[in-house]
């Protein structure tokens, strides 16, 4: 454990910092488009772009880390300015966005499991850690825009993928014991599976459909081994 | 107070975690009925059976400690998954799941109030936390699944409970001077509390009848008293 | 840095004290009002009046401090009761409070941004928790509440003003180096700007108004140099 805890990965900070911009900028559009004010533009760019590290800092309680390095508000701030006075013209660029989006989910998964392991927190708690900090920000901009939070319910495979992320991490960093290169591959991973997500239309189902689905088999396997 | 807090309270440790997988369960067939899917049954399976035990250690500032163990987060994800695949099977045990959440309802006042207590603050102070962690669950469970919190409406009495919960328990501590005997003491009168509200339906009423009320009764002794 | 934080500020504690009354008074008229049951009006008294300075204590990991005071508890308490039987006599006096409600965010913006200097945060982190604990009383009031936060919608200049007030703080402190004084300057600005933009109806506009606005400027203006 380090002396002073800066929650620093492998990747270089700007990485992160882009994350927080990415984040800032999806949270400042979906204000703008909602027509909320300066203020709400500014607040859904803070917490969507901040949520998942603030989130870490305060899951972890080593002090905070988002909040004692200026880069972060200054990220987050920047890309308010960004998403308000270019709402409609970043709207245009979906899939850019998307990609982006993408990426920072799948550094944010990282370095949340990342930073918990180095808290020295187990597997999975670490795993809980890591999937909480890439999806708080899409959550808390839910929650303060006044929508029921897309995340939990069926659609693109949001969560399911930042929970998947967290686990690859986990174990390839077990494995290979080198964060980089961990880092590097479940962004990749991240990513590829968010795209073919996307692409395929792959989507996750509602609870009890499964769960009859799987009653509804078991009772025909149990009647066809009867007869 | 101890050298490394563990939060551990006079009653064993697999009671919380019983405790966990109670308000796991809730969690994950009140989603798993809603139709989210499985990223949906899972967060809200870990946010209502371990919200009220995060909120104590966010608000104690005393460390993960619920992250620590993981045997926390194994006991949410075992309830997501039995929730996920029994939602419907559960719903029939109505009145278990009940008698189950009224325990560790009590359960989780006596560990938020003892807890807060363990850590230095005043009677005030642990009462507020005790009643904060028994709902906190339920509480987060509405604002992700975006409902507006049930706690806070006029109905069976959850909150009344949980704060009575709390108040008894620092009054039979300060009392007894003994844990362990608090604890039960005040689990089982929370249990008993819960079912006589649920059985003879008593419910809070709404706060500004029992203010008019409180003022027309008065005006009317008032004018008795002038006549 | 003091070896116990006690979040102390220039200003007397009681005057905290007072802001946490007068936001507890309108979080509890505000249950109230819809019809909340007596822990509806108990928990969004404790949120709203608390809930500022408790996000302060959980960003800046200093422990527990208004928890440790149980003044703050008794106060929220109180102002709870007073909101329970007294809500329809209070909505007369719509004007005071709201005089109460602008003195005591600007208190809130001042302590916030204050604590988080002293914690040793920049500038640009410190306006982010001024920020943040003079408008999560209101915030969180909405979300228990079940509405859409007001806070970001287009409206009378509410978190303008807060974030105004946190940035003049840190550059009035920065000059003068007089806590008490920029504390007093800073409120007294936070309320005069409130009351002018409640007379004259200043308010924010939607985002998006003001981007297309800019936009069709600029190419107004393009039109008329190319002509």
């Amino acid at each position: 454990m380090p002396q002073v805890y800066t929650g620093a990965t492998a990747l270089p900070l700007w990485t992160l910092y882009l994350a927080v911009v990415v984040g800032g900028v999806a949270g400042a559009t979906y204000a703008a488009r909602r027509g909320f004010d300066v203020i709400g533009v500014l607040a859904l760019s803070v917490t969507t772009g901040l949520g998942g590290l603030l989130m870490r800092d305060i899951l972890l309680a080593r002090g905070p880390v988002v909040l004692r390095d200026s880069g972060f508000i200054w990220s987050a701030v920047g890309a308010a300015v960004v998403g308000f006075f270019f709402a409609g013209y970043i709207a245009r660029f979906d899939r850019v966005l998307l990609a982006l989006e993408a990426l920072s989910m799948g550094l944010l998964a990282t370095v949340g499991t990342d930073s918990a392991l180095r808290a020295g927190l187990g597997a999975m708690s670490a795993i809980a850690v890591g999937t909480i900090v890439a999806t708080s920000g899409p959550l808390f901009r839910d929650i303060l825009g006044g929508d029921a939070p897309q995340l939990l319910r069926p659609g693109v495979l949001l969560g399911v993928i930042a929970l998947a992320g967290s686990c690859l991490y986990v174990a390839v960093e077990a494995w290979t014991r080198q964060p980089l290169l961990s880092q590097i591959l479940v962004i990749l991973a991240v990513f590829a599976g968010r795209i073919v997500a996307l692409r395929w239309h792959w989507e996750t189902r509602p609870a009890e459909d499964l769960a009859s689905r799987a009653w509804s088999r078991w009772s025909r396997h149990g009647q066809t081994s009867d007869d």
